[in-house]
Order: structure tokens, then sequence, then C-alpha cells
């Protein structure tokens, strides 16, 4: 893979990149390359339950504290962070809200994006967030022929890991070695206050997704690793 | 990929290896590597019918002919051409046979394998050759813990495609570009005088799949393409 | 299973919730349990031809008698009937009614749901039904973590058994044994006038299931059952 | 199969019939039947760019051209066009142009409907397209039961086969013999002037279906062949 | 379909065509065809407990009953019955029992092949039979190519229904219309008086097969119907 | 679920069940019932390397302390252990080594049989297990109709978690709370020193399974859970 790519990593709700593709932003502007950070919601109803316990907590405080946890978290990966602010629970991404993702990905013109899992029966803005990013990809870059619109190039289409892999349809077919990343993502996933529940659990997926990368390539070196499930088949130069 | 690796193509019946990853024996010997073809059988049986029509034609004879057709597709190629000779309509591959396979399995070492899908509705023998390269790709490595023999690095595995893709559940995630090596590939095909049928059918198949890769990736350079499936997660540098 | 739970079944026209899961309301309130039936419409247009044979018939009047006969049959149950009577033919589901939904199932605070298959290629509504009580049980209950709206306990998700069975994906994992309820379930079909020929068919349809349910568990005792698939996983205190 | 039966063919853009399904609409008119061709939208954004590379080039005058092509395809398969004009890339059918639809296939009362496959990555009408065909056919024809409104007999329902077939989950289980009208199928793909390099293409798919269709029926004189894959099961009078 | 076509139903057990295909081999019958029935075993272990209970039975008594009742079923029917008589539970296929398959294959070269699913949780003998005949299919006919074997026409390759349809992946495509032919099915099945509990079973079946038929087809005169789900494309002449 | 129920852990190699089991035995060993571990092999080549690093290592031996190890496991869990001793890379179960194991299901009648995924694409010896007890399991209690021999009470089936659960097709349905006995499996992964490297891995995965467990249930009381997959429908008496 050349260096200097440009990742953009798409979340339904403004955490949701720091645990799943932290390590891929961070391996993208590590090589050179550039990495965005899009949420389309901050995730101020479903998963910031923690700040709700705050007596006389405000929706605008909530998002307010979500964009600066998630800046930080994006600033430690070296990625720029945006928010479509849709809201949450449930997600809603209509004609407009479409266009303004197809003028992100069309303007990025990245090399990969990453997002959720197009099934996910624990969670109701997930798919929402799929349908969306598959249909921005495809009318950013048209159907591969000559089209009225400037297509960009075709960007790779990869799943991240979902929370229950097995029960969303996720079968990895890309694990990504992020050692020499990982204490960026670990700095990443601490700046996420309001989810700390979850940095143990994906300090334990990053090492396990590790033990899979080294048994199935033999390389002995990799300690930490994140799974991803490619949509689209890639072309390469040699088996 | 680096160069210099070694691909292993296993095939059901002598002939398999050029119309479904000659191309990647090419392009792994033009890229400084090497390449060696494994056929279980010489197909005399199944699929030699065209040898058969000669009065007094004899099993000896066609192999002998069947081989001498696929060490001259090898050799246009680049390549080295070996044959089990375990018969054909059905093959068998008995416990015997598997460990001649692991040995030379366990002798290469191969970065990638390739081979038949594991269904194939039109073909008796297809997927025999796939339970038997599966079972020896592990039987070689190790289950990438440590055992009482020397395990080699775990080869990448890949299908290559089947004669109706659909049918046998294959779904294509990787178009190598073979455009470079291309009029190897077609000398591979012509020296396959018995199956002179099938040359046309796979000069289309690397245009059309040369299509679906320029779709998928925007390169437009690409004029033949093979299409493979992998059977085991890759490990990547970066998405 | 502890006695005293509460069951909602979520059907997309008012008489569905009596062929596929008659007896699971059955055997919950006979077991001190609650059952309540919530229709999303009468199935006015699509499944109430009989009723349209009538010169003059109205859709008002429809309604009417369809009300009147799943309030019969719920009865003949033991469970409550709802209605949220948002039109058939197409169903359509818009966020003000899923808001409805969810308060709904919020109010309840089910131990488990029972609603359609995800496909139907026979039905333009139960897919519809589907989507809407999936998406209303993650919006009462959040997604496990900490949220801003006070959660339910996560009911179990079941799916009751469709017309034709293997052409909606249907793979039954349960079998309830509803032998000492069948009297009442058939006393609910009685209910149903408009649909009279549904009830041989649904009669059979308890005979097989039980003889399912006979061969996998070994329990001769079973006359009558129903069959449902869970589409999440269960906890259990020993295998 | 007996004579005289109408045929359906819808599809997302205006050219998409004469690829996929030419073969079959020459098929049905030359055996006394009737042919109807529906297009959701003229493709005047997403698949017209050559037209678009003209100077001054306005939309009304892509959709006239991509009318007349159309038109004149469908004329040399004897077939009838008719156009929603939807608009594309996004296709959208809400529940007005839903009704629209429902009318027309009640009003052909069509043997067979033919239209896209439900997924397709590598475009994003083409699913659209089925939902809203799927949904009408289901609504024209009821469920099968006594209902409020004239229901149609349920016409049969096949996909015509994609661009890409693996990728877009396309298993062939019918192949239609086209021999004997390839040539209005070739004249009807002459007249897309707009897509002309998908001329070449389709013509290969033809012969590699033939292929297909003579390897699993021995039929020998099969020269050219369309895939299909039907939706519902057949109903037969012997094995 | 033409008249005169001849059907070959394979079961595992001597009992299992006729529950499964009867009506499949009687409507060949009926339209001129002819139909062979070949038992794998006679289930003289798995399948004839009823027989065992009587007292000092012996394994020779029951394959001689049970051969009587399956001619007199087979007879019924107008099929010929005829058994390899290989054992049961377990029931092995070597390869020398395979070739006494393939020469039956041969020597019949039937239009259409009947056998079990390939798989089948409630049956240990049902998968190996399925892939006996798939094998004994392909070597009886070639892969389509010139080969060292006479080769017969392909046969048509079809999966009877089994006992709990949605756990054997069994999805119906065709469902064959037996009203005509009922009355024969019922004497065949009451031919099996060691399998008496079956016959219930059956005849509802053919009743709700016969509903799905009428509802796909709108064909209101079909009263009895057996459901197959095909394993290859078929080639038609018009949609 | 009652107490005193009979389970029956079987594994292609003798440590298997202390991973992906030993929770559940020692569950039921703690509610009354018994636990039985029957390995098929000593997984003496394939995953004791640790002990083939000692010089002069002799297969005996090793074997020997793998039995003293799995031993102590069991005892442990209040498990007993058995073991066939079939051979390992490749595990091969021929018709006498399957009829050994129809034996020891028939004398042990368990309530539920545990065994590995019948896919493994990084094993070659799991799948194999899988296939024999399937048989076995099937041979033992037969069809669920009357046989020639004593069939004992249809065992429930599941299979336990494989070490890459989407690679192998495993989709948990089914969390076990082992958090009362957790102590009493750490003890017995203790016991299994050839294999330290896993006790961190399967330690993590416990966790992760009981916030999976917590997640679908509410159960907040859940420190340590297994996963399993039925491949059986189960018979409730209430949903």
């Amino acid at each position: 893979m050349p260096e200097g790519r440009t990742l953009l990593v798409v979340g339904a709700h403004s955490a949701d990149f720091v645990w799943r593709a932290g390590g891929a932003a961070a391996v993208a502007v590590a090589s050179g390359g550039r990495a965005v950070v899009l949420a389309l919601s901050y995730g101020e109803r479903g998963e910031s339950g923690e700040l709700w316990k705050e007596p006389e907590q405000t929706v605008e405080n909530v998002k307010k504290i979500r964009h600066t946890e998630a800046e930080k978290a994006a600033s430690a990966l070296g990625a720029e962070f945006r928010c479509l602010d849709l809201g949450d629970y449930p997600l809603r991404v209509d004609d407009a809200a479409l266009m303004r993702l197809v003028e992100i990905v069309r303007e990025l013109a990245p090399d990969a994006i990453v997002t959720h899992t197009p099934e996910d029966p624990f969670n109701p803005d997930h798919p929402v967030a799929y349908r969306a990013v598959q249909q921005a990809r495809l009318l950013a870059a048209g159907a591969g022929v000559p089209s009225a619109f400037p297509g960009i190039r075709p960007p790779e289409l990869y799943l991240f890991e979902p929370h229950q892999p097995e029960l969303c349809g996720f079968v990895p077919d890309t694990f990504l070695d992020i050692t020499e990343v990982f204490e960026r993502k670990k700095e990443a996933m601490e700046a996420m206050r309001a989810q700390k529940y979850l940095q143990q659990y994906y300090l334990q997926r990053a090492e396990q997704r590790a033990n899979h990368a080294r048994r199935v390539s033999g390389e002995k070196g990799i300690r930490y690793a994140e799974a991803f499930q490619r949509v689209l088949p890639q072309v390469v130069r040699s088996l």
C-alpha cells in the first residue's frame, strides 16, 4: 500500500471511531496520510448516559462535551473530527443530509472509507449509518461509467468491528497491525470519558485480534490489531 | 506485496491451472518469484475427450500427452509442473496421497496457495482437491501453536475462478491485474490443445474481470484480470 | 422460565396473532403472566376480503368487525387487544407511529416480544412490522449502555411462524408446547370468521410442530406446538 | 410454457432492459406474447455521461435522447417502452410513484415481471427499483387471500443479470435460450449509443450463458442465452 | 414439459420415496413416462422399529417385508422398485457401491433425478445418499466436456422434501401439482404399514403445499402438491 | 432447566474442553449433575509443542503428560475425563471408532452434548470431531421413530466457542453464566501447562461474553460467561 492515503471514518455517534478504527486512523497519519473522522451524530441520547447523571444536564451541554472529547481523541490520533449533528436514537439521514455526506466524500476523495456493519441487532443507528455511507459513496463516485457529475475515484469500503461481531454478521477478512500506534489509540480511548467502561473491552479486543493476525500470518511481532471486513473486491499486483 | 514470492497452484486435473491461475503464476515469476503447479491427476478420463477420439488411444498415452501439454503451458508462464497422478473421475486422495501433498507444501513453503472452490456442482473432483489442499496446508503449517513437527509459515489461501462461478458459491474479492503477462497466459492456453474450446471462454473472462477491476478501483489501465477469493484474512500495514 | 412473565405480540394486521402466537399468549396467561396483543392495522384492505363481499360494505365497518373479532379471539386466550390502526396494503410506520410503539413497549416492559419475520415475499406489510418492532425495542431498551432516557430491561425477541416458512427464511429454534391451552387457541381461531380458511391450516401446523418437538426432545406428551425463532441470544443457568 | 404471455421488464434506468432482458422481451413477442418495458428513470444523471460531454447539454435534452434510444431499442425487440421519469442518482420511489407502478402492474396483469437484484453494491438505484417492484407486485396481486381490491393473478417474479453477478448475490437458476432472437437483441443494443462500451460486454455474456446452458442441459444448439433468478417457486405439471 | 420422461427417485431407505416423491413418480407414469425408485438400503435398522417389535424377528425377514411393501407402493404408483441393500444406520457408499449407482444412472439415462437434501440434522443416512447421487450423476454425465467414457445427457437434479424442511436448509422452488394422481399416492402410503404414523403427516403436507402452490400461482384447482428444490439451473424457452 | 443433568463434552484434543466448555462442565456438576469429558485424541502432535521442546521426548510420554493434565483439569471442574486416543493431525474416526463413540453416548444418555463447530479453517481435526459426534448422536438416539436398536432420548447438541469464532461460522445463541464456578475454570485452565498462552486469552473471552450476556439480558451480576450455539431446536414451556 502506498503512503499518503486519505482515510475517512464515518460513525453513527461521535465515539464510534475511537474503539473501532482509532488504530486505522493513526496508521494512516503515521504513514504520511490523512485521516478524517465524520460523526453523523453526537450520540447524545443513546450513548451519553454517564453525562446525563449530572443534575440539570442539557442536550446542548452533552453535545459540547461529546464534541470536545471526540476532538481530543481525534487529535491524539492525528485525525480531524467533524460532526453532522443529525441526532440519535433514532438517527435519521434524509436526502438533504445524504447530500451533505456526498459532498464531504467528494471533497475528501478518500482512498478508503470505514463505517458500521449493515446489520446490528443491538443498535438502531448503526445500520442507518451504513446505508447512508454506502449510498453516498456511490453517488460521489458514480457507477464506474461516465455520468452527469464529476465522479471521484471509487474509494475502498471497509466495515469496522461492531461490539458483538458474530451477531452483526461481521466476518473479518483484514487485520491491521496497530502495534506501533497503539499508544495513540490508548490515549484516544482515554479521552472518551463518558464511555470509560469500553476502554478495557477494546484493549482486550486489540490483543485478541493480534493473536488472530499472528496465527494466520506467522508474523510474531504483532501485539495489537484491529479487524475489518472489506465490502468490495480489491485489485492487487500479485497474489 | 514484496517481490520474490512463491506461489503454489493446485489443480484436480492437469489443465486447471492454465485457465484459472495462469496469469497469477506468470505474475509471480515476472516479479522475481517462483510458481509451482501441482496437478493431482492428468484429467485423463474426465477432461481429455478430444484425445480419446483417436483410434486405439491408451490411458498411458493420454497421460503422456497431457503431461507434455501441461509442461509446455507451465513453461510459457515460467512455472514448474508436477503431477501426483492420482486418477480422475473420481479423484480420490487417501491419507498416503495427502501426506505426499503435505510434504510438497512443506518443501515449497509457499507464500500463497491457489486451488478450487469447496463446492462445484458441475465437477466431482474439484471439491475433493479443495479438501485435500485445505487439510495439507493445515498439516504443514500447524494450528498456529507449537507442535510436534516443524511448521512452515502459514501460506495464504486463495480459490481460483470456477467455470460457473455463481453456482459454486464463488464470490471474488481479489482481482489480479494480468495485463502485462497476458501474452504468456495466451500462449499457455494455446498449449492445451485437448481443450481448445476453453481458450475463447477464458479470454473473454479475462476481459470481463478487467472491466470489474477497473470499475471498482478506477484504474483504467487494466485490460486483463483474473479473479480470486481469499479463504483466510489478510494482515495489512494500512487500510 | 419463571411464571408471571409479560408477553407482547405485535402483528401487522389484527388477525396475525391468532394463527402464529395464540398459543404463546394463552401459555403466558395460564402460567400467571400477562399477554398483550398489538395490531399495527386491522388488515382491512389486504386480509378482509370475505367482509368486502357484503354489498355497501365500508372501511369503517370492516375495521369495526375486525376489532370485535380480534378482541373476542384475544379474550379467548386471556390476552388484551390493542390496535394502532395505521392502515394496511401498504402498512407505513412513520416516526410518530414508531414513537407510539416505543411508548407501548416502555409501558409494558415485556419479558418477550413476538413479531413477524424480516423477510416475507408474500406480504408487503410483515417486514414493515418487523422493522418497526425491532427499532422500537432498541429505542425503548437502549443499547445496553447508560443513555439519556430511562431504559427498560431488554425484552427477548422472537419471530413467529409465517405462512410459508422456508420462503421467509424462517428457521425455528424454539418449539412451544401448547397442548394444555390448545382449546383456547382453537376458540380464538374460530373467532376470526373473516379468515375461516386458515383454521384448518394452522390446526395442522400445530400437529406438525408437535411432531417436530417430540422428535427433537423425546417428550411424547406434546400434541400441539407453535414454532418460533429467537433473534437474540438467550442467557441460561445451565446447558 | 404457453404462448401469448405478457412480460413486464422494469429497470431503474432506461437502458437496463436491453442488456439484461432484451432477449426475454424478444422471445415473449416472437412467441405471440407481449413485452412491456418500464423504466423508472431515464438514467439521465448516472448513466448518460457520454451525452453530457456535448457542450451546453441540458437534462431535458438528455432525457429526450434517452427516450428515443430506448424506444428504438424496444421497437427492435417488438416491445413497448414507458418511463415514469422519477429521476436517478438517487432514484426515489415515494408512495405516489409506487401507486403509479401498482396501477401499471394491475393494468398489464403480466404473467411475469423481471427486474433488478435486491442487492447491488455498485449502483444506488437498482435495489430501490427492486423494492418498488416487489411491493407493487404484492399490492396489485394481494396476499393470495380475498382482499378489498380486485387482485390480479400473481405474476411470476424474476431477477435479471446484474453487471457483476457474484457481488450482487445473483445465482442464476434459469437460462433462457435467445439464439433465435439474438439479432434483435443485437440491434437493440446498438440503439443504446450512449453506452456503446456495454455492447461487447453483453455479447460475451450471452455466449457464456449459452455455454452454461449447454453444459447443464446437453442442448447443443444454444448459441446465446440470458440468465435469470426466480424469486418465487414455480408450479409445474411434471418434474 | 414433454411427455414420456424418465424419473429416477433415490432414497436412503426403502420407504423414503413414497412420502417425498410418490406423487412425482405417479405423475411421470401417468403422463406416459417411466419412474424408477432406487433404495440404497431397506432402512432395516433405523426405520423399521414396528417390525422389530415382533418376537424372534430377523434382519432378513425385516428386509423381505420392507421389500414387499416398497414394491407394492411402487406398483401403486406405476413405478419400478430396486434396492442396492447397502445397510443403514449408518449407510455407507464405498466406491464399488458408487459405481453400481453410476451404472444404473447410465442405464436409465433419466431426465430427472430426485433425492435427499445435502443436510439433515435428524438423519445420519440422508446426506450420505445425497452425496452419492450427486457424484454418480456427475460420473455418469461427465463435466459437460468430451470425456473418456460415454456420457449421458445431464439429468436434472431435484431435492425432495425432508421431514423438517427448515432445519435441513430446504427451500422449495418447485411445486408439483399431484391432484390427479393423489389417490395413487395415498394407496402407496397405505402400503408402508411399518411407518403408518407418517400417512397423516404427509397427507397434511400435500394439502399445505397445495395451499402454497395456489397462492403463488393463482391456480385454484390444485388440491395436493409436492415440494421440490432444484439443484441446478433449468433451461427454458420463454419466461 | 432441571438439576441433575448429564453433560458430555467431546473435544478433538485433550485440552479443548477446558477453554471452551470448562464452565459448562463445572455448572453441570455444581447443580447436582454429571459432566463427562471425552477427548478423541491427546493432541499429542498438533497442540503439544511446548512438551516437544524437551530433549528425547517421546509420543508416549507426551500422551501421558497430556492425560495427567486433562485429568487434573477435569477434576478441578468435578468432571470425569476419558480419551479414545485416536491420534491427531490428522484425526481420523473410522467406523469402528465411531461405534465406540456411539456406545459411550448410549451408555451416558446425556441430556446435552457439546462439541466443535462443523467448520474451522484453522484446524484440521475440529470438523472431523463434529461430524463424528453428530453421527454418533443420531446413531445412538435414532431418527425419532421406532428402530431396531434401543434408542436413548435425543440429547441436546451445542457447539462450543472456537478460537476465531467469526471465521468458523460460529454465531452464539446461548450465553451460560459461569460466574459462580469461574474459580474452578481458572484452576482447570492452569492445569493445562502445555498451552499456557491460552489462559489469558480465554480469561478475556469469559469477560467479553459476560459483557454480551449482560447487554442482551440486563442481568448485571454476570461477570464471566461462556458462549454456545445450539444445533437443534429447543422445546420450551413458555416464551
